[in-house]
């Protein structure tokens, strides 16, 4: 039950960008759960990964490997998360390496291993030597649909968007794919994110512009405040279109970094459309901070608060809850009287109080609807921010209390 | 459906303390709501309240009338909190503090006004016309009962204890109440507690006595996280026994801590057990920190996870969900090579990877009972800290789905 959510179809290929699809039976049998990424010879790649004091055994490599090599496979598997599995867990992701470079004939440190799913489980081994080679069988530029099909886990819908632009008379493409309903909050919000372009990005800009496009999409979607001990996010420049991008200064690096941020923004902002058991999709505007931590302080603090996202979810404008949460947030020297509330164009808390011309009906008429923006202005400074999130009901619940069985 | 909870119903009765209750529809028709306790001249009143920075009118007048005045009434309303009001709120709980005053002929300073229920509402004056008179026309030693019935709003049980102990071959009595079972979080955790002695303590030491209390009672418990804006707790000693508690390290005031220590935990753990929804009572036990600020952001970071207590609730020994939490608990230099995390004796990770002996039937067994301890072990020094909490079920989500309905 995604909130205004059109799976999208029409993806447009990557060239440089080969993907094989297979049912591996990682854990579950009859699905696609493998997706092995072909990055063609001189493709960048840069990632942002999980803040999680206990990052996950394939997350280790991944940084350990973006350090010494250039990628040229992205090996990635649902249903287990190879976390929490100690050192026969990195034993295992180093095994999977050593598989796929066997296969391929790259070196192991060329791969970068993904892994999602449940969280200390051991990982099935047999599973990719059945996946491996079936995924490398039907390596392909037209699989995205079916690659976001098979990297699903409590994902009701596959996440992904292509966007082309024209930059100095050549188009360009970006193709992107996204998962994760649950255990998401930001310092990497998402659980998996792979976008991919044709464009040539110079290796020294790839990871500024990643950092930087994660903080502005990934890192401001939360869903039950649960970071991951797997979140990744990758962007991978296959340059194999003739647009180079040289100068951060220049005009078709301004074209590139905003049609990143859109797909970006919109495969984050897909995961909260398709969250755990999501039923609105509500943006949180914290206005008037006096620095950037206090504004997201704020804003987390309403996002995370049980009682506000289930009054939410009974599309009922309990407003004192919101003011309950801004109060709690540790902001210093808290002057109630400068604070202002809105529910999209509704004013509900007017200078610390019930705005006089505020009615239960107008609030009522907002949260009837399945997306509104929850508007909080501090009165301290000139910092805004912005974040995403959803409601808490039932099947929330239902999913995270049947996960496993 | 509170967990392993038995309602208290032999109250011992506090000389110097008289309890009125009243009808008075506040919010609700035909529900006692109204309470009023009558302080014998020379009682000592301690309070602690909230910390949130929006806290509610009655809150800033109780410490105002603390700081002039040795209070003689204690006037408390449910059903609405009287928070979030503004100027005319402040007015409102003023004006309800000069009705009793003029009533009873004590200054209004001596009146401690406590507020109880939705936010944001504008207070009922005509409630307190109807309900003052009432309840002080039944004013009694024997109404602590009624009175724990008096102040609940979603809890589903009355919480209230008393305990006596023989101080120098006299009786003392404590008796207490409190109420609360969402927006619950510590820094003043609960929403009300009430707790009286007729000891008599020294003035000096009520104040401090009441924060060690509540700090390690009403301020080590959760349900959801939200710090409520009128939480309130008060400990009133009549000094109408033959005890008088001089010197803090004398042998009787050893013995009085100590049973103070075991009302107040006792009431607390009430609000959990009672926990909005609440289907397991759960102790977090953290060992080994660093500090004690580790400790308790390792303890709350796993008692507010939301997939944590939806596991919780399946009875599924989900341990990766803690481990994640606990890795995403902000410390810093984590080294999970060290951390041991036991449910009960069962110990299910080992060195930061799941324990070789561990199995899930072992896991399951003990997350059937619906009482049991989280143990976590850091490995880090030798701070430890313990809180209390709940799992988070269907039911949590339907009573605040539906609250203000």
């Amino acid at each position: 039950m995604a909130v205004n959510f059109t799976v999208f179809e029409d993806f447009s290929v990557v060239k440089g960008v080969r993907i094989g699809v297979a049912q591996s039976a990682v854990r579950y049998q009859n699905r696609d759960d493998m997706v092995i990424f072909e990055l063609a010879e001189g493709t960048e790649v840069a990632g942002v990964f999980t803040t999680n004091a206990f990052c996950a055994a394939p997350v280790h490599i991944c940084r350990a490997h973006l350090d010494v090599a250039k990628p040229r496979y992205l090996l990635i598997n649902t249903g287990n998360a190879n976390a929490g599995t100690g050192p026969s867990g990195h034993k295992n992701a180093v095994r999977s390496c050593d598989m796929l470079a066997a296969a391929t004939g790259v070196n192991a440190e060329q791969i970068l291993p993904f892994s999602t799913g449940v969280i200390g489980e051991p990982l099935n081994m047999a599973a990719f030597e059945r996946g491996i080679p079936a995924a490398l069988d039907n390596l392909s530029e037209d699989n995205w649909a079916r690659a976001g099909r098979g990297i699903m886990t409590t994902d009701t819908l596959p996440k992904g968007f292509s966007k082309q632009v024209e930059i100095n008379g050549t188009t360009v493409t970006i193709t992107g794919l996204s998962k994760g309903a649950g255990m998401i909050m930001p310092n990497m919000a998402t659980m998996l994110g792979f976008i991919a372009t044709d464009a040539a990005i110079p290796a020294e800009l790839m990871q500024s512009w990643c950092r930087k496009l994660a903080d502005t999409s990934f890192n401001r979607v939360t869903i039950d405040g649960d970071t991951s001990t797997n979140d990744s996010c990758v962007l991978i420049a296959t340059g194999q279109s003739s647009v180079a991008i040289s100068d951060e200064s220049s005009e078709a690096a301004k074209i590139m970094f905003a049609a990143l941020s859109e797909v970006f923004l919109l495969l984050a902002q897909a995961i909260v459309r398709d969250g755990e058991g999501a039923t609105k999709f509500v943006t949180i505007d914290v206005e008037g901070g006096a620095s950037q931590k206090e504004a997201l302080d704020v804003a987390y603090t309403v996002a995370h608060s049980p009682l506000v996202k289930t009054a939410w979810f009974a599309s009922d404008a309990n407003w004192g809850r919101i003011l309950a949460a801004v109060g709690r947030s540790g902001v210093q020297n808290f002057d109630l009287d400068k604070v202002q509330i809105y529910l999209n164009d509704v004013q509900i808390v007017e200078d610390g109080g019930r705005c006089d011309n505020y009615t239960e009906e107008k609030g009522a008429a907002v949260l009837a609807g399945a997306e509104f923006t929850v508007r909080i202005i501090l009165g301290r400074g000139d910092i805004n921010e912005r974040i995403w999130t959803t409601d808490l009901s039932h099947d929330y619940v239902t999913i995270n209390a049947d996960y496993r069985s």
